[in-house]
């Protein structure tokens, strides 16, 4: 989580909204961003999609069944399909949202029937320091 | 549609599941694709997304507000997600997908109060075709 805490930041450098991601399988970091929907132009550029995207293309493969994500911000309802799609065994995440969140906000995604992959999840991980970072961000922008 | 019909057909050609997408604006196609999980190892690899992708890399915005989606499915949780921080304005779909849908099934995210922007739907459009080309394809694999 200390990465994706430093992705977080960075993304806050870039003018992106500071979340950052890590995908993880045995204890080596395969893949690790922020969010780039800004610079990227794309709408899809969060965080956990671009570290998803790429540990599945360091795998060469589109299930990440031994892997691990770590997220400072509850994932929201596209990031949470993502996961389940891309089969990851476990979400560590930081912050909740609740008013864009799909895990234990919102849709709850992976309490729906239509969900074909359930990770394990653990919450709360170094939330405050998530949290802070999305605070400090918005406020400055107001 | 046809053109969504047609990447369809050729997302069978390649053994990916078939469906297609297409963004246009103003009559223009900006963006037509084909799911390509398995060609790309990339979980989000949806022709939805694909389509998102190029359309918003092609107009240079993560915001397509002026763009309307055909895609021969009905979108699923993670498309759904995309579609919404896309802003796309409408989206025209084929079958209606019980197992895996999130727009009339499962999540039902556009009737979310996470939900951030709802497009118009209109759904059922050549939807035998399209649930035809999957049937097919699945048929076929068994």
């Amino acid at each position: 989580m200390e990465r994706a805490l430093l992705e977080a930041r960075k993304a806050a450098e870039r003018g992106e909204v500071p979340v950052g991601a890590v995908v993880a399988c045995a204890g080596e970091i395969l893949a690790a961003d922020g969010n780039r929907t800004r610079e990227r132009a794309d709408p899809s550029a969060h965080a956990e999609m671009l570290a998803i995207r790429r540990a599945a293309a360091v795998l060469g493969t589109d299930r990440l069944s031994d892997c691990d994500l770590y997220v400072t911000l509850e994932p929201c309802t596209m990031c949470a399909g993502a996961i389940a799609w891309a089969r990851l065994r476990r979400v560590y995440y930081g912050a909740a949202d609740p008013k864009g969140g799909a895990v234990e906000s919102g849709v709850r995604f992976f309490s729906s029937p239509t969900c074909h992959h359930v990770p394990e999840i653990y919450d709360g991980i170094r939330a405050m320091e998530a949290a802070e970072l999305l605070k400090a961000f918005f406020a400055a922008r107001r």
